[in-house]
């Protein structure tokens, strides 16, 4: 059980953080458009929330891998260029001949940014691509809703959380349940939250618990309802408000450490980042949500997904953590 | 059967030109690159060979339809909306809420540039989705090989030149058939073939027919082979060295009217275009052919897929057809 004051016990292990699902490129419209119909140039950045964590883990002085698929194209080998320039493990990056490199069409938008995800790559990570030592030789695995919206690479990442439980790992999962993007005729919801009763850390927006358990329901009973699949660390995100972190046993609110705010993108990874880099280095529970809370902030201070950061420490004397 | 010397009767129809196929977004490199790893901008532009031949026809002063799929979002509506105000009927063309719509994203390079085509859309035109006096009320149905090789679309396509036939129509097949687009488990090229029966008319270039008939045989040797099949009018580009045009008993060769070639894309496209444009209007076949060289010459000096064209009369008397 996870306690507040203590710090998460992990053995001796060749990786720090293994995230598994999405690596893409967002190629995004150079300018403020109102759809897509106006947008008619773009950038291409380096993209996926696993992909982003597993960078920002790194950027931050822990180690990490990823496990995902690219195409054996020009995007693909820009993708995993970047991966490699970052620090990142790409043994578990396998690149496919059959498919295409994913990349996501998005409009830059004063209101909520329209998307267009061109999928294929990622949606086709296999039993047979993983390497069994990602899994049993890692502290934790970081897995993506994204991800297991796909069946194929869903089936995956469910023998993935089957084996990483039964080798005590502890496991994490982004719960932004979103039922346009889930494809094949299982019960979305109902599939998250059999997965969950094997989770161990979720960081939901109050959006994702809705999405989820259904509207109407206060922060707290959300959290609950997470502790009650058997999840013991519930962060929950309140945006402007900051988060409640929960074990079940203890609770306590963090105000967001954000002086101001110029780009919301890459927050919720960079906050996985901070909370992994801590954990995993050994420091208390509550010092890690506060670091996972300050590289938010960071983050939410840059323009882009993937922030410029600082080593772990440096994070906790510069925000007094 | 078709004579150089005459011109080609048509029954009145509502259509002069129905193309069938792909209309899609080119994203397009900003800059000269050697690959895909070092292209980080991009520019949207219209795009699909047989949407582009409408557009030149109606340039022309034809009047034209497309029969696509697109899928219900920004960049469909995009897609629509030029061809709207190309003066192109879009009564066939289908919003599919269930599809993407299809994108290649391409590299500018002084060598062969590459691509990567996430095709969604127009890979799903499905019978249910063809209005029937778009085949029975055109005088030319116009088929591009890039829509046979997605399975679904393949099926309704081969039914079209069925109904086009039994009505007939002049049926014409840009044959560039390439493996690794080729979906499903049939064998491509014999496929094209089979449909090369129904098929009036083919413009073929060298690396096409060899494709489909295999290496080593000489230009004529390879007009031959699709007269055998059934097409009676065979145009085999030759890129600097012009065109052979063959209805099997009369042939002539056209040198290129390009004084300067800058730029190859669409020229292709022009061509069909300024052949049909001349050939709907009742001018002679040689006139016709000689119309669509000269429209192919104005798109070699040009930049980009769709050339700014003028009327098709102004074409005969500025290349003195």
């Amino acid at each position: 059980m996870f306690s507040l004051s203590e710090k998460v016990e992990f053995s001796e292990s060749k990786f720090d953080v293994v995230a598994v699902g999405e690596v893409l490129a967002d190629i995004i419209s150079t300018d403020l458009v109102p759809s897509f119909k106006e947008a008619d140039e773009f950038k291409r950045y380096f993209g996926g929330s696993p992909a982003n964590i597993t960078m920002n883990v790194s950027s931050l002085g822990a180690n990490s891998a990823l496990i995902s698929k690219v195409g054996a194209d020009g995007i693909g080998d820009y993708l995993t260029e970047k991966l490699v320039a970052g620090g990142v493990d790409v043994s578990g990056v396998v690149s496919s001949a059959e498919h295409n490199t994913s990349i996501v069409m998005v409009t830059q938008s004063k209101e909520s940014p329209d998307f267009i995800a061109y999928r294929d790559a990622e949606k086709y990570i296999e039993e047979d691509d993983i390497k069994e030592e990602l899994i049993t030789d890692t502290k934790v695995i970081h897995l993506s809703t994204f991800a297991l919206s796909a069946p194929v690479t869903r089936e995956t990442l469910a023998k993935i959380v089957e084996l990483a439980a039964k080798n005590d790992k502890i496991i994490s999962l982004d719960p932004n349940y979103r039922p346009q993007l889930w494809e094949g005729r299982e019960d979305g919801p109902q599939f998250i939250k059999d997965l969950l009763q094997q989770v161990n850390i979720v960081k939901p927006s109050l959006d994702d618990a809705e999405a989820l358990f259904g509207s109407g329901s206060t922060p707290r009973e959300y959290i609950n309802q997470f502790h009650k699949l058997g999840v013991e660390l519930v962060i929950l995100t309140l945006g402007a408000d900051g988060v409640i972190v929960s074990t079940a046993k203890q609770e306590i609110e963090l105000d967001t450490y954000a002086e101001q705010v110029v780009d919301t993108t890459g927050a919720g990874d960079a906050f996985w980042s901070g909370l992994y880099a801590s954990l995993v280095d050994g420091d208390k529970l509550e010092t890690a949500v506060k670091v996972g809370n300050a590289t938010a902030a960071l983050a939410l201070q840059q323009v882009g997904a993937l922030a410029d950061l600082p080593n772990k420490d440096e994070i906790i004397n510069r925000f007094k953590i």
